[in-house]
């Protein structure tokens, strides 16, 4: 049985005390959260403990924090529970600082403690699939990815002036994809991008809409097109090219439903947001981190691949803002 | 080069008539049609005279004959044809009458001629690769045919009183289909049916949706449903359940656009009407019959073919009418 | 909080488990099964004691008893909690026999209590949300149902010859199906089946496939074809055809992963079988009973739909077995 | 009736013969080809005679020229033609070096005739059905645009040698497509590509596989990626994002034959090749052309569109070989 700290009592925190639920293996012991109704309700459905930060740490009954809180707070905690030798799942970044982040991958790695970063799209069935097929040789080699990444709105200007930009804060999950599907390093990024119909987000020095271009060693190319609004809803696709073949990963749907009237056959939008989309993702990812814990296998994805993701990001930002193309050592 | 005299200057005329001259190894000699400015208008564009059907017949030049003048006409041409010696391409049905169809089959066979009825859904490239493929084995041995058959809307009330009823005029191409899809005949037939919306129709003693269940000798099974409206449009789809897997043939779709939008993600309705659903199709029979000419080659689609769809057309309206099980010899 | 007694360990028992466990106001108390090391399993994972069926009746803190046991034991199982003022859910079907499943309803009737037939197909989030459109007038008044209903592979023979048939152990889902749709009951039934490549199924005086027509006192007509084998595995569609349009209900998949390979476009078949295809029906029905308790709301599957499904189910058998039309009272 | 000179009797000369054939207004009066044995078979099924350039170019009974040889002779008969006072379709491009595409342009507008260019693309239902549904505001204003365009298989060596590197040969045409749904020109061009599995193409200093970005003044933005290989054949997609929704175009297929097999639900690869995908797109545009000559409108991709569609090949290879983005004026 792993005890468990869960920091984050907020959208994304009670779906992780949720899955942890489920895990027979697992007893969530304390919810942490700087607002206090909301770690108290929370606690109460699962039969935990409200505590502070400290006495989470120290408890020596807990294996593994659960770090859910909002991204300013993701770097100390990590470094605090590394210290305290406590297992880790944070949410991705690892921090908006990439000197910051890899500070924290440095803590992890002289604590000796698991880290999973939350890429929890590697864990949804549909992509893990394609993944598994990819690897298992059915297209061959893989030449092109495409990427299609967008939300249904934006969220308010003042998460925007906080978020760190929509490359650390949105496409770091493609960038993710792009190395987890390809296998590869990149080594040149161009990125461009606008912000039609947003000029208040243009004003803030930070745009909606990005067209990404990785190359990596081998020659392998990849295409991300994001947007923080899509009037239709959240549009998670990608498609691999490979000597062989195409794979595609394309969106779920809340119900088969097909409906012909007297204008056109139509199906239902895309599952609304992430929340919806990635709810298996979600319930996997853990599963796979308390599994790993358990079991003394490695996780997935690992800080390395945080800071990776990160140096991505801030490469493509570099690239937009600077508009050139960026070579990666 | 053959030349044809085409009975018939109406809309599926027009069809054969356009379709006659894209082949390099016809020439259309005569069009007859007793509205005399639709023959001399299609004549006209096509290069061909307009005349008599005795003259037409009479003239040794003609070789074959394109029936797609109305129902009612079709067996005294097939007959006056056949004694004349011309190949013959009649539209369905032979006659509504079962009796009088039989004379025509027997006209044929006395005369030795050619005679080809105008199933054309068997000549529409998904039916037919569809059935290629289930001919290979692809899915085993057919067990259970489903046929679905709508028309957009009805007919005016007068063609519908003309048209023999609906398992004549409507359910003939399904019962075709049902022959050539599972290459057995029937050995009972089950049909019911009603007039939702339109009590005008069950007032002329006809019905506007019919569901009709055949069995064969060896235990396959066919279910047939068929409305004389459907508000989405004209819908032809079957599909067939084999020990090995399933075959479906879809509709057709005027473009390939998906539009995303703030409801739901949708697509075009069917092509619009037979004439656009079966246009390939149309094009493929006649080219099909001028080739089985030529090379003196069997035609797929026989009088003796139109004589089995009419005879489970009538056995199915038995069916309905007295409201019983009708088992076939 | 409502304490249950779950009476069988099986198969769907640990479904009903596992869903009952995610119900804040629930707690199962009893598990009952005739094979102890099952129930003494199941009961360990839920924190449940195991006891004998008299012990969990007599217990006046058991408000609800769950049924998932054998076909041969709900009459009794549903008499006796009757009896005992327990509420009841309870598989499909009711009892083979009609006459006994009408004696339950009877004695649920007279007790009082709540009793939930598990037609979790109207649970269905796809199933559930068409059915919603269509009462909101999406399509207008409907006019013809098209249901298809397969298995992948049959039973062995001897479940089979104690199954009570095709028609009372797999189309009864399929009768709840069109009596829910289209909101009417049938007023003749036509049934005839088949048992290609399964000699011993028919030798067993039972069917592999079936196609049965339904015909309502409207005019609302009814195809439903079943068949116990499908080689690419398990298929549950249906169709309704309105007025106003079409609604269509399609499979759910695995993933939604798209192949472009050197032969074909492809995609994942149907869920495997009728425990993944179901999840969320299973989840959403039990949840529906539990609040159904608590709010004192009536439940949507009544013991009363369980007997109509039967009666349909026992004249379709007697449709096919008497090659005849069968008319309802 | 026009009379058309058609100058090139190999594979795209073969599908406007047959075209022009079917427009009422039309007749293929000269056919002129290096390679006289197939001039002389195309002339005479269709009617026509075999000649010199002087001679079609002197004939005043020619209305119109069709270009459809080889690229390095467009630019002379182009020039040629325009002096003599003939209408002209043109393939593209105009030729593969710009200035020389620019007097062309030059002697087309001093001679005041009319110069179509062969941009099927816009005259494919598909791709025209989506265009107009942008411009009546479906979707909004369109802010990113993602093409893809994929052939089967590379040409030979020597072909691809001789074709002006994969920028101007299989690009030009989405450049144009870029230009004609964004209605707006480039301000830049980033472009990358590799010759995975090809080494004797990248030696032959070109490449295989192309991404391509673009950017206009108002901040649109379009990703292309394309790809001389897919091994499951001809890839011909787009799809654009506006501020109210999402338009798709997809490929064409076959046939509409959905096979359910034991390991996946596969349908027809898309239609083989550009002859075939963009069948009906080739007629249109001739149709086009003919009645914008009968009725005196203006042709809908004139030779300006040629050049502009060119200027942006070259921009994207001078990126590519640069290693750099390129400001367009």
């Amino acid at each position: 049985m792993i005890e468990i700290a869960l920091f984050g009592a907020g959208r994304i925190g009670k779906i992780h005390a949720g899955n942890l639920a489920a895990h027979p293996q697992v007893r969530l012991r304390y919810v942490i959260d700087v607002h206090a109704p909301s770690a108290q309700a929370l606690a109460q459905q699962h039969g935990a403990s409200v505590c502070s930060v400290e006495q989470a740490l120290a408890d020596p009954a807990v294996g593994a924090v659960v770090i859910g809180s909002s991204t300013d707070t993701h770097a100390d905690l990590i470094q605090r529970a590394a210290a305290a030798g406590k297992a880790i799942f944070c949410e991705k970044p690892v921090d908006l600082d990439l000197g910051r982040a890899r500070d924290c991958a440095s803590a992890v790695e002289k604590a000796g403690v698991v880290c999973m970063i939350g890429f929890q799209r590697r864990f949804d069935p549909t992509f893990h699939a394609l993944k598994q097929r990819l690897d298992a040789g059915e297209i061959g080699q893989p030449e092109v990815l495409l990427i299609t990444s967008r939300d249904p709105s934006p969220p308010p200007l003042d998460y925007i002036a906080r978020s760190g930009g929509v490359f650390k804060d949105m496409l770091i999950h493609d960038f993710d994809v792009f190395r987890w599907i390809l296998g590869e390093e990149a080594v040149s990024v161009y990125a461009t991008g606008s912000s039609p119909g947003f000029p208040e987000v243009a004003a803030a020095g930070d745009i909606t809409a990005a067209a990404v271009t990785l190359r990596t060693a081998s020659g392998a190319l990849c295409q991300i097109n994001t947007s923080r609004q899509a009037a239709y809803g959240y549009d998670q696709r990608f498609e691999v090219l490979g000597s062989q073949g195409l794979l595609q990963a394309g969106n779920l749907r809340p119900t088969e439903v097909v409906a012909w009237g007297r204008d056109a056959i139509s199906q239902d939008k895309p599952e609304h947001f992430f929340l919806e989309r990635y709810r298996q993702a979600y319930a996997l990812e853990l599963r796979h981190f308390i599994d790993a814990l358990v079991d003394h296998t490695p996780v997935r994805t690992s800080i390395g691949d945080g800071i990776k993701a990160l140096e991505l990001a801030e490469a493509a930002a570099r690239s937009w803002r600077e508009a050139r193309i960026v070579e990666l050592p």
